[in-house]
């Protein structure tokens, strides 16, 4: 199995390690229903990923989006609203064609939403529930829990709502899965039984009744998958 | 029908505002649920209230819950989590005990996630989906939708994730009732049909389709109840 989960936040700037996990892969299956407009969404995407020299079709311009996917090269799900993204992919049956190719090999890329998508379940967005989704599982392609756009406490803040490390300690008190909290600029890919921590910046691992713990770009994480 | 629907954030600056609301009730029943060490939350709110002059119960300490709502003099819904406060009043079928005894005119006062609590839906809570509860709906005793904890954007920010005005405007991607985005210090008190926004701050109203509009202490939103 071999993916690529982005924390979001700065895509923009990771067009080498978007090359270098797709290899010989230059066409890309965009999945982008965490977004309301799919066609400005498909523009921009295509506008980042053209000039690093690739291909981008989007399961919404297709009349067999399954069918797109059964034929998917790569497949890059797209950030946005997680509820949203989840709900939408439930509905149009696309969470089982997409668990079966990427447990075939074929390459998933995740950023923000599509980072939550590939978890067990989207129980550590941030997004908004803007939608009731039938359930919280999601594809479940990881035995942990993305949290993306992490962000650290700020001790300077008057803001008396949670911070994420709160939100993420309410999590532990209901769950026990292991949370990865990507700073922008993070990412993990997955290679089979090995989890690497790539990017620009480090990621916190939270574990339930445990103190985080902190890990920079090139540790091995393959620890997780036994988790 | 007679709610006091805070901001969270602020509440212990809210003394004044409570016994303004309250009048000559001077017994709370305290609904703790959004929080996971009810003993614990149940001693701060009883050591910020009982100065003010307040007997604090609470649902947690009595074998049944429900008749300790049809006999509430008053009923106060705590902030924390707005997943776990629904899921588990829906658990306990405390949400139509509580609905009939503020049809009758018991105030509830709602903090942060008990003002959630007090809209149509949960669908603009700020919190972490750390528990999947049975539906979003919730107690729907005002037709619109409250942004507890509402932050303003800050234009220094390189942060990537969502804005809070970002994620509202997705959720009127989706649907279409109001949202108040009450700032820490204000709220709104309703008494019948005259809603009027209070407390220390301004709010902020988002409509499907329109510019946000500000308000501040002592506006009249009797609007809202007709929207």
């Amino acid at each position: 199995m071999r993916l690529w989960l982005h924390s979001g936040g700065a895509f923009r700037e990771a067009g080498d390690e978007v090359r270098d996990f797709l290899g010989a892969t230059h066409r890309v299956l965009f999945v982008p229903y965490a977004i309301h407009d799919l066609d400005d969404y498909l523009e921009k995407v295509r506008g980042l990923m053209e000039p690093w020299g690739f291909t981008v079709d989007s399961t919404h311009e297709t009349d067999d989006p399954q069918a797109a996917i059964a034929d998917a090269e790569a497949i890059f799900v797209g950030g946005g609203n997680t509820f949203r993204l989840l709900d939408r992919c439930i509905a149009m049956d696309l969470m089982d064609p997409i668990r079966e190719r990427v447990a075939a090999g074929v390459p998933y890329m995740g950023s923000s939403a599509g980072s939550n998508m590939a978890s067990p379940t989207i129980m550590t967005t941030n997004d908004m529930p803007i939608v009731y989704p039938p359930t919280f599982e999601a594809l479940d392609l990881i035995p942990f829990q993305i949290n993306p756009h992490y962000v650290d406490t700020d001790p300077e803040s008057t803001h008396k709502g949670e911070t994420r490390e709160q939100r993420l300690n309410e999590y532990h008190e209901m769950n026990e899965l292991f949370v990865l909290g990507l700073r922008e600029g993070s990412l993990v890919r997955r290679e089979g039984d090995e989890v690497e921590l790539r990017g620009t910046i480090g990621a916190r691992l939270f574990r339930q009744g445990q103190e985080a713990e902190e890990y920079v770009p090139g540790d091995r994480l393959d620890f997780l998958l036994d988790a």
